[in-house]
């Protein structure tokens, strides 16, 4: 297929030949080129303007063929006012792409942070492709090997694996009596999960002391990096266990906890040579840390829809989950009269929308019903029960409580008027973990040091900086996702040059710490 | 147990000695005492008022232990407000029993009615108790026998199984050349079924004939009842084989359709030693029927919660069914501020409560979303799917058309502000069959005729009225339904007085017919 011809049809941007050819349009099978022209007839039909994509991808360096037709069948779904917008971010990123070529821009050190992802994401649990890796199965420590050798590689001082299967690194500085700089994030991942999620908070300080150590430069305080080896929960039901361990709150209950298969923790760790008995040792000494920042790709749309590569986190929000289900008379849909109904999905569905509209409030407040069924229900039967959830953060504790405060209230008021009544169990309270301020304005000046605007935003999702900041002062530092910052998902991803400028920001936050 | 005890702990009322020994009540044993005992305290702390029980329940003779303890817990379970107007209507029934007692009063036909039901319900599909009779079955061929016979030991002149497996009796009138009266119902169940739902309309007319016979009584017209063999659609997809066979419209394209077992319709007929060639033969010539009258259960809450045994249905509701797919976008319920989502729930929800609101704007207007599922919805994922059922009913086509027309305008706009599409597809599409209004008045003088107000009211499930709708006059008479009225459910139940009633109602109708 010709580059001439693609352009003329309008199924691509009228990015140079080159970057078609990179890209491998020309070596077309007719079953691709069939794929692309229905395609493109779809997706004129349906939005009216030519497809868009930047073809040279992420990296720089081109998507496959199979990626770009991937992505025009996702994109075909899209609803139209998106899709127009991620037309505007791919022509964003076209032109990044082609100022850099002008100006002999190379984004190096993203391109050390996005190669590893890569790398990293060959090890999974599974073969068919998905990156999964759990806590302590072959591909977890197989990352483990990869990260000690990286590690040594980057010029760290010490590198160990401590006993819950952390990956610790020291950058020693000039005075080893100043206090530490602690940063890090998790290696292990949901099941078919992203190549960014916790891992970029490891590589982006690995890549940093890369550079230190070629530029032999040494910062007047030791730099610590942990990769942690477990924050998801997946494996076994515990979550935060590397960090948990490292602010000395590891349960040793937990060791009883079994998998799906009925290997216990305990024996897990066995047979990765882990000896438990040395938790209890890795409990750090709070004041000897200056304290802990983390980066993070952000897992949300934010900093994606308003064209910012970085964001700065104000608060990790607190949150509440609730299974429930509400109860009320199943009966004949055709001739129960509407006033003599106790309907439990129409209960649930106003609980649902006064959520929605509580949680605009005050800002930064998110509610969800994520599950919602009615159990065994039929066409012509009037719900009798409906199960769902509840799920809501605030950036603090005291404006989460609040919100939950009014919906259990809304929902007495529900139940009450409806003749209804709902079971509630709380599965899940965390609390929020507002950063703290002097760190969140070494981040903002970082951010405003590599020419960027600060975005301040509150971090929806849990991070090992939560359990951190129970010890310690603690702040986080956002990077955009692409694919509207879809996370737990194959298709999370970053750019390079995202990634170059969260190594500068990084950089320049170390070197304030060096100045102060 | 003694029933000095139970009148003690408030268990039961104070009915006499009598009604506990009747219902073995003295007879507990040790595990029946002990549930009774935590049912009676558990039934205490939550409504703070006696559990009240007709024990000698719908029949007059007596509930089982089990039945009783059964009827407790169930009852255990209800709202308060309801709970206690069960008491009240527990109240009302067994002063309904003793006055009985204290006039001498039997009621000898009902009783008649409400043994057939018992009788019949012993054929089952199922032998797990539950009571399912789809068509064709060895369990359906089993009414057909005893139905056959019923007919013929009460009298009837002609008596045969058509071609799709009707039971058709005659009882001759003194006239031959007069239009008939036709009337029945049907006699297959949905699975796990109730005695009452269509048999109920075989049987009156049944006890009726009896009764014309024993008295030698010839009415001045034939008198036809059909035992219609499908109305439920369980077995196969197409509905209404019986009715739609007399009517002249059965598809013999539905001779095709297959069982979940791959067994033809065609094929079950050939076994059943029908023959699909003699269907068009069946076809009635309305100019010869004065009209179709049929008694039915009434399949919801309305005379049970208003005290009445009978109501006079003045239309068959329309209705339009469809199944629907709200489609948004899932994202993480963490990270995405809620001005940036699109979530398929909160559109369905709204829609929901539309539906709800809408339905209140005219009389007699259904709407139920029975189906509601968020499929592989997660606790902390916005939903960006959401499918769910629809279905709209009203007494008139334009009634519900214009309901339909609202709601699809209502759908319009919530996709439109929440950035959401749905997918409908329409399912059902039925004509409202408005009572003959001369047929209606009948049986509201047969209803004054037995001493009861006028209750009018439409029917909201569909019948085989409504397809005899279709070629002649029609009208129905319901019976009022206990526990609530539930229905497709073996909880469904009736009492003797009110079959009493109904038969008394039926042979007024009749005698009308005879005087005009």
């Amino acid at each position: 297929m010709k580059a001439g011809k693609l352009a003329q049809t309008g199924q691509l941007t009228a990015e140079s030949t080159h970057e078609q050819a990179t890209a491998g349009l020309k070596a077309c099978s007719p079953e691709e080129l069939a794929a692309l022209q229905r395609l493109n007839a779809e997706y004129q039909a349906k939005f009216g303007w030519p497809f868009i994509v930047a073809v040279r991808g992420p990296r720089g360096t081109g998507l496959t063929r199979q990626e770009i037709i991937a992505t025009f069948a996702r994109r075909l779904e899209n609803h139209a006012d998106f899709e127009r917008a991620e037309c505007l971010r791919n022509i964003h990123r076209i032109a990044e792409i082609r100022l850099n070529d002008r100006f002999g821009m190379e984004p190096v050190l993203g391109n050390q942070v996005w190669d590893c992802a890569e790398l990293l994401a060959q090890h999974s649990d599974v073969t068919d492709g998905a990156l999964t890796v759990t806590y302590l199965t072959p591909a977890h420590q197989a990352c483990q090997v990869q990260l000690v050798h990286w590690m040594r590689e980057c010029g760290f001082d010490e590198v160990e694996v401590d006993a819950v299967g952390n990956v610790v690194g020291v950058y020693h500085g000039t005075n080893e009596q100043a206090q530490r700089l602690l940063t890090g994030s998790h290696y292990d991942t949901v099941r078919n999960g992203g190549k960014y999620d916790g891992r970029l908070g490891i590589f982006v300080p690995l890549v940093c002391v890369r550079e230190l150590h070629r530029q032999k430069r040494r910062l007047p305080f030791d730099l610590e990096v942990i990769a942690f080896a477990e924050e998801e929960g997946q494996r076994y039901k515990a979550t935060f266990l590397g960090s948990g361990a490292v602010i000395g709150r590891f349960d040793m209950g937990w060791l009883d906890q079994k998998d799906a298969d009925g290997i216990s923790m305990r024996d897990a760790m066995a047979a990765a040579g882990l000896d438990p008995k040395n938790i209890a040792a890795m409990k750090r000494e709070p004041a000897q840390y200056m304290g802990f920042v983390e980066v993070h790709i952000e897992q949300g749309p934010v900093l994606n829809e308003i064209d910012l590569p970085l964001g700065v986190v104000t608060s990790i929000n607190g949150s509440v989950r609730y299974m429930a289900e509400m109860i009320g008379v199943p009966c004949h849909a055709g001739t129960t009269p509407m006033d003599r109904r106790r309907d439990a999905a129409a209960g649930v569905a106003e609980l649902l929308l006064y959520v929605e509209k509580r949680a605009t409030f005050a800002p930064h407040l998110v509610g969800t019903v994520g599950m919602l069924h009615v159990p065994g229900g039929s066409i012509n039967v009037v719900p009798g029960r409906c199960q769902f959830s509840l799920d809501i953060r605030a950036t603090t504790d005291e404006a989460r409580d609040a919100f939950v405060h009014d919906v259990l209230g809304e929902l007495h008021r529900i139940t009450e008027r409806r003749g209804l009544h709902c079971t509630l169990e709380e599965t899940l309270r965390a609390s929020a973990a507002p950063s703290a301020p002097e760190w969140q304005a070494r981040w903002e000046r970082a951010v405003e040091a590599v020419g960027l605007p600060v975005h301040r935003m509150p971090s929806g999702a849990g991070h090992d900086a939560m359990k951190l900041d129970e010890v310690m002062p603690q702040a986080m530092l956002f990077v955009r996702g692409g694919n509207s910052g879809i996370s737990h998902n194959p298709l999370e991803t970053i750019t390079n040059d995202d990634a170059q400028l969260c190594v500068e920001a990084f950089m320049s936050m170390l070197e304030q710490l060096g100045e102060g």
